[in-house]
């Protein structure tokens, strides 16, 4: 087998044509405290029992994009949710049944709109706070970390907390997002100042109800402002 | 075929290992004015004739990255040089032969190292402006946005220039290679007053030498600073 884009002889071709290739879905979570990470433990094998990211082999009709859609959506019931592709993982024996490659995506979510559905295999499925995930099937520690990385490096060029606050927030509540995400503790006072000086915020002149300390302002995202620092990206020096 | 994560039945799984996947190198170069993509003219069907990013089928037993490092290292005689996963493209009818996606890299390599290695294929190879390349093979089109898009966010939150740039370098040719990345033209003061304010450039206390012009002052990166800005990201806004 020689050559390149073409040059290969199509009585050598068919070697080629004997892999299979995967999406694994990190799914993030925020529960107010702990950022957490959507699991499945496999009921069969390979790796039967094993803890393991969500994921599927690509039907041979099925786009890579929709085949994340679908994951997915058995698992949580949630369509329309945003998926962003992070990396191709392709290590030569990753897959003990032959050559697989697998796309991961992640995914941010919250946490109270995922439903079990008990029809699918999602009995089996849980939150895992990111921190104290074990060893997991296949490559997906590897999996985990990198789309880890690409989160963390996210937060500092563009706002993130729509898809993981509720619609009305606590600035408290907003630190500790970043605190989970980043593994970090930050100055409270430095925090504020930042986060307000970007005008992301509207103030709802709201406090919140039914707490047992003093209750804090309530605040939601500015929808234009946040997208246009989705669009352009910005430096948050954290 | 039903089920997620091993649930398919193993009689079922043959069908899943009729797919084969390749890369495809997007390769930047900067020729002191225009931004350069490297394309190699097919040789041999599908798309014979027509112009297209340099790319092969993965072999069975290649990771991914050592598939992308040989196929620039067989079209241009490099090696050890930086290549970036984009993204997997796997829509279902992209490729004539069967299901076949592609992981898409990006390289940025200075024109003057690019060797025709007259033993390989590399003879129908040339570089064409980014912005006059015409209809391309297979997604290739869309794939060299997507590397496009990608580079245009990548000079906003690093820097970019010392793959693309010679050792010693004006700052108009710093901004000619700025420009060309974001197609637009940048206001001389104030590039210069942001660039010089990040610490990035030394000074030679050089003169460029054979210029008709008045000879203009010589600069190169500082290397530890580059790599910290490369590593924590900044934002450039230009």
């Amino acid at each position: 087998m020689t050559g390149i884009n073409g040059y290969i002889r199509m009585s050598e071709i068919e070697s080629f044509f004997k892999s299979a290739f995967s999406v694994d879905n990190v799914i993030f979570g925020f529960d107010g405290s702990d950022l957490k990470v959507l699991l499945i433990q496999r009921g069969a094998a390979p790796f039967k029992g094993k803890w393991a990211l969500p994921g599927d082999l690509v039907y041979p009709n099925e786009n890579l994009d929709t085949a994340a859609e679908r994951v997915l959506e058995q698992l949580t019931g949630l369509r329309d949710v945003y998926l962003e592709q992070v990396k191709a993982f392709g290590a030569v024996n990753r897959h003990p049944l032959g050559r697989v490659i697998t796309i991961a995506y992640y995914s941010l979510i919250k946490i109270s709109d995922f439903l079990v559905t008990p029809a699918s295999f999602a009995q089996s499925a849980s939150w895992h706070a990111v921190s104290e995930v074990g060893e997991l099937a296949f490559d997906h520690n590897e999996i985990l970390d990198t789309c880890l990385k690409s989160l963390k490096r996210k937060v500092r060029r563009a706002p993130v907390g729509f898809e993981l606050l509720p619609p009305k927030f606590t600035l408290t509540e907003l630190q500790q997002l970043y605190e989970a995400i980043l593994d970090d503790k930050l100055d409270k006072r430095n925090f504020r100042k930042k986060i307000l000086s970007m005008n992301l915020l509207l103030d709802l002149n709201e406090l919140q109800e039914g707490v047992a300390h003093r209750p804090a302002k309530l605040y939601q995202f500015d929808r234009d402002t946040y997208e246009a620092f989705v669009a352009k990206g910005f430096s948050f020096d954290l």
